[in-house]
């Protein structure tokens, strides 16, 4: 039994500081770094690439809106024309570093609310799919199971990661529930571990109205937004190390 | 006898346009495409990218320093490691439109202050170069050959590429005359012409000072700003035809 | 009896040209200017508000999203706190030009998504008016009377004028058709003339749906995008005055 | 005797944060504000703003380079107009959400690299007075009297104020030690209080090659950057106090 953790790295910006990267490598096999629309930028991606590379940690894009602003989290409506040209570019941009320092580039996380809306418009998630097709057939592709992004990578013949998230609650059909509803996040330490290993172990989860559903897990994802997140991150890995499971890049997996 | 002709192409932004693109595509064997920075946007870039496939024209990266608002042209303060970065986030960005087109990446030119602060700057330019071998050690530098650009890209082992301008006038050391002094453009058209024969055929243009100078050819400027830019392009492009010299792209000529 | 002509200006930007607005300002009596996001730089607003004011045309702002790539065409979902500061910061930069200048600025339209969103969206519509009304309550909202926009700059105690427009076809309740649908564009140049003098002489047009309906016009909006466009903005200015129509700016009428 | 404390606030953008403005505002009078340009965005403007008025701390503004990615630390070469729309652009942005706020605008001080530039180079400082005093006459401009920016204000007839840095060695002229050289930095606690007096009382102070220099001081500036500085800052605050010192905002001054 095997699981991939992955975490968002590289979103600082010139001399803006955000996440704790260093902290949180040695816990994570996969880091999803930012490519500079919605966050990170060309010093801070070369940086990242490499402290991904000496710490044995397997390189994914995190592409995103052209929204620094908005840190890419809000929704923007474009054409499959200008998503797939966006997505071409921040593959290309992060993937020259990944050459430079000589570590592939193995998976495409988008970020925010290109994941979100991806999730939910089969038709943005056919031209993301289409621009990482186009670029490299082999880079996996890491979304929820139950989202559009998932199903139209499988439909495309691109390798799929389905993605589970440790403290957040799942509607029935497998999506999120929305951070704007009571109960969207799982606040209580020992339940979220109790969640992780049960989807990790068993593909199962308890959904908010009670009623256990099945859902894929090849990778947790996790949080190095500050201390406290870092902290918990270790507590995740440790149990699911604890309970035998191979904790290693979705390279492995897929 | 063979001569590369390259233009600056994909210049365009959003709803801008800038360049008669579509016009000097059959004049020329080279186009260095902006890459998102001074100019150009994804949607333009892979719309260039395959217009330079389909007219059989080689491609290459302009790429260019963060100012769109100044169109590259204001000089910028950069570091070595910005530098270095900035390159290889513009070289990787277009070239995944290059391989998702399928069209190889064959040479790299610098833009406006960039291309200018490199040539008189050994530290700038080494750091361009420094970014362009560690993307892809077989990629052309074009550069002036009086220039640091052009020295430090054959310090570095890097195919270089000498780039002469049709309508400039030439210091003594082969260095452009600046545009804020008097004569700095050669304006009458027979003479332009009998200059850009003398330096492709015979490497010899008469400096602004009267001295005859020497300097190496392999490929000449060419604009398609306007109109008027295109006609006097196809003169060119006809004038050396005439006279039995083959123009063909930098990689047959490196 | 009074009309206003109306039309957006300085949408250039760096070395980008968009727009005949020389040809354009002898023609109108307002002119909403681009603040920089959507469109527009401070230099091209230095002198977009100098030719406005040597034209003797009212000068007003023409904020838009912060998506130069996109012209300020795409939705973007914003806060109200947030479209609330970004409409507040692009009318100070434009009112600074204006006091530099010793000119007033008279009116403010929002530009083409944000205009179109606050059409349809009362709580966008509001925190729009209430920046301007914060900013300055004597500000003109220049708005289709149908929509919120208007609606909420009336409820908010601005002074609110009714736009019209001289080719598009409408809805029965006031709304433009969409640009997708067909006959959206009417292309029949003696009928634009006709519909306009319908709609500034009896406040009355005709609908997509063959129904007369009823609407406010104040000012009709004027296109500038290329040479046809200015002819025949000229042909529609023409027509009004030869009708006896007095043509004026939005402050001489609201 | 009379000396303002300010500090450069509003400088986080979007998702980012940096300084402790919270931290630093009981500390100060005087606050200059970032512009959006080299940070800030509008939501941060409006409450930089908003904090200042509640705590009754004096608003300035704090234009800089279109150079976001830098920081505004990173020297760009500017025409004369374009100096000047760009501070005009940034002065109106701020006093947008000063006007809203219903406290005034009182002073200018340019950021980082224009702060640096402007204190050598005349035209450049003469372009940035320009835009100040087109704007409004009455803004105070904060800047190192030994500099061209003090001077050019002077020149220009408007209100000047002399900033003086309590933890920078000073050459003769009064300019700041490059902090490339060594000894630019004053580490010694003791001994940067002793010279903030001794240019606070005296207007003298111990240039770095041990001479005893005069110079105006009617600003000292303070760093919010992290939890040290802010305590440093209320030593010096404490210090100045305890000797008497008056601490008011600069409009009390000059």
């Amino acid at each position: 039994m095997k699981i991939d953790l992955n975490c968002d790295l590289g979103e600082s910006f010139g001399a803006y500081t955000i996440g704790r990267d260093a902290d949180v490598l040695p816990l994570i096999t996969s880091a999803s770094i930012a490519c500079g629309w919605h966050a990170g930028d060309p010093v801070i991606m070369e940086k990242t690439v490499r402290l991904a590379k000496e710490n044995g940690i397997s390189a994914g894009a995190h592409p995103g809106f052209p929204d620094l602003m908005g840190f890419g989290r809000r929704n923007m409506t474009l054409s499959a024309a200008e998503t797939r040209a966006y997505i071409l570019y921040q593959l290309g941009a992060l993937d020259a570093f990944c050459r430079s320092a000589g570590t592939p580039l193995r998976h495409v996380k988008p970020h925010g609310a290109l994941y979100n809306m991806a999730a939910k418009d089969p038709s943005l998630a056919a031209a993301v799919c289409d621009a990482v097709k186009s670029y490299n057939p082999n880079l996996i592709m890491l979304a929820q199971e139950s989202g559009h992004l998932y199903k139209e990578a499988v439909k495309a013949g691109l390798p799929a990661a389905a993605e589970v998230f440790a403290d957040r609650a799942y509607e029935e059909d497998g999506s999120l529930v929305s951070r704007s509803k009571p109960g969207s996040m799982i606040t209580d330490p020992e339940e979220v571990l109790q969640r992780v290993l049960g989807m990790v172990k068993d593909h199962k989860v308890t959904a908010i109205t009670g009623k256990t559903i099945e859902l894929k897990a090849d990778s947790v994802c996790i949080h190095g937004d500050n201390e406290h997140a870092v902290e918990f991150a270790a507590k995740i890995r440790k149990t699911l190390a604890d309970s035998g499971i191979e904790i290693t890049p979705l390279y492995n997996i897929i």
